[in-house]
């Protein structure tokens, strides 16, 4: 009897910001498979009998290879178990969900996908923004600000990103934000377009810093990326 | 005393989906405006003791207009009611947020936002694919097909939306992907990028449909657009 594999997104930190679908499969699994950013009060929901794995980043050791998560989905999905892949945010979203679907799929294992809330959006909800509104910003996009070596990453749309009519959400960029800032505004996008830091979104340690994106990229000049953070940009950021 | 206004997102429609923070505002309202999109078992999630008050979309009937909502929402709540604005997805994306926002805050009345599952994570959660992956989809955009008159919007990011290395969502599209499709072509999108359209996302009658770009177009030649239905396009899109 093969095991089954659910990738359960556990939002962005805030317990009571799972689903309750997420809620059912925790309390259900045999074994969770968790990263640290989504660890924590979210663990709480799982039930007494479940194995709790860590494998993500962890502050000071390093973290555990993509391809031993991939053969620890594997063992325990073929051992029977009922395995919850445990995600921050929407797990469809920069979570590396494609290279662990892929290898289930080669191994035959079934898995589901459990979606959840974005921490894009829990941080302009924390903000008191909404991401679109209508005629000024109809489009919203999130990227990443950095590559697998830390660094803004080789191929960039810039028309997309320098787009002042679009509400950008940017991964993963506290470090690069200063060189992606003068690349957007050498695109064209006005450097006094509002901005957002968020940091710690969903967790009690939550800060929102508000700005523009020339004077955020001046104070991030230098900045180390210890926590978590998204940045945001675009006509809306300023509204609250 | 003055009331309080949650606006509460409800995610894509099924109530498994909501997430703990939004349960917890239905039980407590005790007005809850919603849409129709966003109605049926997610309202069985309010306590007996609410007013439900129905104000979006109907078949065969004319909407609410947006200044009789905002109307509504104020009203209630300087009556001193906790109000529940539910909406579909996540409130933040193409939900008109901003204009109730707006009117709430030229009231003098507080509100919070509670974020939830967009209608686009669900619908890639339930195909089986993820959003972004490493390398080849940094990028996830999510975009209006229609504007407010049903047409296509006049001015579209064509640099943006014709990126073959982005995952786009575009939503309130099934009518206009025809035309959409054709400019994306035009403007160097691959005719056979995989596309998928999803119908009816986290109801019962929920459809997938996968094909290309100049396929989907095709098939949607005239099409009339009585269900909600979101069309996604991208290197992510024949994952599964």
């Amino acid at each position: 009897m093969s095991g089954f594999v659910s990738f359960v997104s556990s939002g962005p930190g805030d317990p009571d910001l799972i689903t309750l679908k997420a809620v059912d499969r925790l309390k259900r699994a045999d074994v969770v498979l968790f990263d640290d950013l989504a660890s924590g009060p979210v663990l709480g929901h799982a039930g007494a009998q479940a194995e709790l794995i860590a494998v993500g980043k962890r502050a000071g050791k390093p973290s555990a290879k993509q391809e031993h998560v991939n053969a620890l989905l594997v063992e325990h999905a073929a051992a029977g178990k009922r395995v919850v892949r445990l995600k921050s945010g929407d797990s469809g979203i920069f979570g590396r969900l494609e290279e662990e679907l892929t290898a289930l799929r080669a191994a035959g294992i079934e898995s589901e996908i459990i979606p959840g809330v974005p921490s894009a959006c829990a941080a302009a909800a924390a903000a008191g923004i909404p991401l679109t509104r209508r005629l000024t910003a109809r489009r919203v996009q999130f990227v990443t600000g950095a590559d697998i070596t830390g660094g803004l990453p080789e191929t960039i749309n810039w028309a997309a990103l320098a787009d002042g009519a679009a509400t950008t959400v940017v991964f993963m960029g506290k470090r690069t934000f200063p060189r992606l800032a003068a690349g957007l505004i050498a695109h064209g996008l006005a450097p006094d377009t509002p901005a957002m830091l968020a940091e710690a979104v969903g967790h009690p340690e939550q800060a929102i810093t508000r700005a523009t994106v020339a004077d955020l990229a001046a104070r991030l000049e230098g900045a180390r990326s210890d926590h978590p953070a998204l940045i945001l940009y675009g006509p809306l950021a300023d509204l609250a």
